[in-house]
C-alpha cells in the first residue's frame, strides 16, 4: 500500500506515514515555483517526501511523495523580511516554517532567500535549546577540496561563545549531511600561528585549543587557517564571524566569475574561429560543473530546532532536489539532536533561557 | 656632465645630484640579490636612481644611476623582524631604512618581506606626522578593474580614526603613484546598504559620509562595497581593517591559483594530445600576464615619513624595477606631503605627539 495516509501533526508519525517530511517554500526562485516543484519530484524519486507551499496552479499535481499546499503569497523579495514575516502570516515561507514547528514536517527548504528563511524560522521553528545564535553555513564547491564555511552572514557581530558553538554546529553538518566522518575544523585568521588574529580569534583559538587538549567530540581542531587555506584543503569546516565570512564568500564568487570571464575573453582572442574554441568551451564546461554550487544544495541554517536549507534563487531543479534531499538527510540523522548532545557534553550550551523570538530576531538582524 | 657627484645627505641636494634616490634592500629575493640589482638597472634605464644594499659581489658594478653599498647581513627570513632589526643594525634593510631617514634616499624598496620592512621603517624612517598607524596597501591586478586594497595586514585591530586615515592614505597612493585622477573609495562590508557592517564599519561609514557631504579633498566616497565588488570595478581604493584585508588578499590569491590549476587540469583531460592544448596554453598565458602582480610593483607601506614599497620575494627583475620606479614616482610627487596636507585640511590628523618608536612598533606588530 502506498504511503498515502494524511500527514500526522505529531513527530511520532504512524507507521504508514513517512517519518521525515521536508517543508518547501517554492516562492522566490528565479525560474519560478514550478522549477522547485520539479526539484521535489526529483527528490521523490530518491524516496524523499516533501510538502510544498506555493501557488498550487504552478506546482502541479500531488504525488505519493509530494503534497501541495496552496500558498500564493510570497515575501521572498521583501526588503524587510522580519517585518514581512510578522505582517504576512499567510506567506508561503511562514506557512512552511509553521509546518516544521508543528511537527508536520521535519526540515525546511526555502527557495525565497536567506532573510525570509531566517526570520520565519526564528519566529516559528525557533532556536534550538542552548544555542546563542543561528548561523549560516555554506559548503563551497572547491575543486578537490570541498569546505564548509560558517557563518557567512547571519551575524555581523559575534562573541567567543557564539563562535565556539558555530564550530560544533558546522562539524555536525559536515558529519551528518555532507558525510565527512571526522571533520578537520579551522579558524579563519590573518596568520597560521596561534598568536595571530583579532582579539576575538585569539579568544576562540584559546578555547578550542583547550577543548582539543581535553578531547573534542565530533571534530578535530586544526588551528588557524588563512584565506588561501580555505581553498587548499586545510580544513573541512572553517569558522569565522558573519562579517568576515560574508566578505570571503562574495569575494570567492566574484573572483571565480571574473576569472572565468577573463579567461574566456583571453581565449577568444587566441582561439577565434578555430576548433580550439570549441575544445576550450568543453574544458571550461567541465570546470564549471566542478564548481557548480547546485551540487551542495545551498546554504544551511544551523542552530534552529530543525535544519533549514536555503538553495540559491537561481538554482535549477537539480539544486532544489539536492537541497530537499540534504535537508531530509539532516533531519533523519538528527543533526539538531547530535549538535545538542555534543555541545552538552562539552559544556558549551547556553545556560540562560532562550529569549523571546522577537528579541532574538532583532539581535540576529 | 654625468650626474656622478657623491650623494648629498641633505634632502635639498645640489643641482648635479639626483633629486630622488630610492634605497633598495636587495636581500631576501627568491632569485637572489643579483635579480634585484638587475631590476635597478632596468629602472635606471627609465632615469631612476637607486642605492642598493646587499652583498656587493652579487650586485655587480655601480653605474651612473645605481650606487652599491656592501651590506651582506640579511634578516629577511627572521621570524621576529622587530627583534632582528634591534639586534642587527648592520642588516641591509636597517641600513637602507637609515639611508632614507637621513635623507640620502627619498623612498625605500625592500625585497626582504613586509615584516622586516615595516619594523626597520618604524624604527628609522618613523611614522609621518599626525598618522596613527602605517598601513599596507596592495594594488590588485584585477582584469580591467585594478583596485587598491588596504590595510592588507599591518594592523589586525584598528579604530575608526585609523581607518579614516587609511582612506586618505590609499587615495593619495592611487593618485600619485597609480595615476588615478579622482579615486573612488569604498568601504569593505557585508552589504552595500549604509546600515550594514560591523560596528567599526558603521562608524567609519558615518564619518566618511559626513566628510563627503562637506566635501572630501582627493577622493570620492562611494560607500560600502561587498566582496564581489572588490573585483567588479566598484571602487579604485577599498579600505578595510588588516584582519579582513589579509584574509581577503590571501583568499583572492588562493582562488586564482586553484582555478588556474583546475582549469589547466580540466583542459588537459579535454585537450590531451591535441593542437587545442597549445592554443589553451597561449590563452591562459595571456590571462596570467593580465593578473601578474609584478606589474604593480608590490605592496605599499603608507603612513611613514617616506614611501616604502615591498615587492614580493618571488618577483623577477621586472617586478623589482616596477617597485623602484613606483617608489621614485611616489617620492617625487610627494605622496607623504600630499597625504599630510589632505588630512590636515580634513582635520583628521592625530593631535597627540607620536609615541616613541619602540612603543609604536609593538602596537603595529
Amino acid at each position: 500500500m502506498a504511503p498515502a495516509a494524511p500527514r500526522s501533526s505529531s513527530p511520532a508519525a504512524a507507521d504508514d506515514a513517512p517519518a521525515t517530511v521536508v517543508a518547501v517554500d517554492c516562492n522566490g526562485a528565479d525560474l519560478g515555483a514550478a522549477e522547485v516543484a520539479a526539484g521535489a519530484a526529483l527528490a521523490a524519486e530518491q524516496g524523499v517526501h516533501s510538502l510544498l507551499f506555493g501557488p498550487a496552479e504552478e506546482l502541479g499535481a500531488r504525488s505519493s511523495r509530494v503534497e501541495v499546499v496552496d500558498a500564493p503569497v510570497s515575501i521572498a523579495k521583501s526588503p524587510d523580511p522580519a517585518g514581512a514575516v510578522r505582517a504576512q502570516p499567510q506567506a508561503s515561507i511562514v506557512q512552511a516554517a509553521r509546518a516544521v514547528a508543528s511537527g508536520r514536517a521535519q526540515a525546511l527548504v526555502c527557495a525565497g532567500g536567506t532573510g525570509a528563511a531566517l526570520a520565519a524560522s526564528l519566529f516559528n521553528v525557533k532556536r534550538a535549546a542552548g544555542i546563542y545564535r543561528p548561523a549560516l553555513a555554506l559548503p563551497l564547491p572547491v575543486p578537490r577540496h570541498p569546505v564548509t564555511l560558517l557563518d557567512v552572514g547571519a551575524n555581523a557581530v559575534v562573541r567567543r561563545e557564539h563562535m565556539v558553538q558555530f564550530a560544533f554546529m558546522g562539524a555536525a553538518l559536515s558529519r551528518t549531511v555532507l558525510g565527512v566522518a571526522e571533520p578537520r575544523l579551522g579558524l579563519l585568521s590573518n596568520g597560521e600561528e596561534a598568536g595571530r588574529g583579532s582579539p576575538l580569534v585569539l579568544e576562540v583559538h584559546a578555547e578550542l585549543s583547550e577543548r582539543a587538549r581535553a578531547g573534542i567530540e565530533g571534530f578535530q581542531f586544526v588551528g588557524n587557517v588563512e584565506g588561501d587555506d580555505l581553498v587548499a584543503g586545510a580544513a573541512d569546516v572553517v569558522v569565522t564571524d558573519g562579517f568576515t565570512g560574508n566578505v570571503a564568500l562574495k569575494l570567492m564568487e566574484g573572483v571565480s566569475q571574473t576569472m572565468l570571464s577573463a579567461i574566456r575573453e583571453a581565449a577568444g582572442a587566441h582561439l577565434r574561429g578555430k576548433i580550439g574554441g570549441a575544445l576550450l568551451r568543453g574544458a571550461l564546461g567541465s570546470f564549471r560543473h566542478e564548481i557548480d554550487p547546485e551540487r551542495q544544495g545551498g546554504a544551511y541554517l544551523l542552530g534552529l530546532r530543525r535544519l533549514g536549507v536555503v538553495p540559491h534563487g537561481r538554482f535549477t531543479r537539480v539544486g532544489f532536489a539536492q537541497a530537499i534531499v540534504r535537508a531530509e538527510r539532516g533531519a533523519r540523522e538528527d543533526i539538531v539532536g547530535r549538535t545538542h548532545d555534543a555541545l552538552q557534553r562539552a559544556g558549551a550550551l547556553r545556560e540562560a533561557p532562550v529569549s523571546a523570538p522577537v528579541a532574538s530576531l532583532r539581535k540576529a538582524e
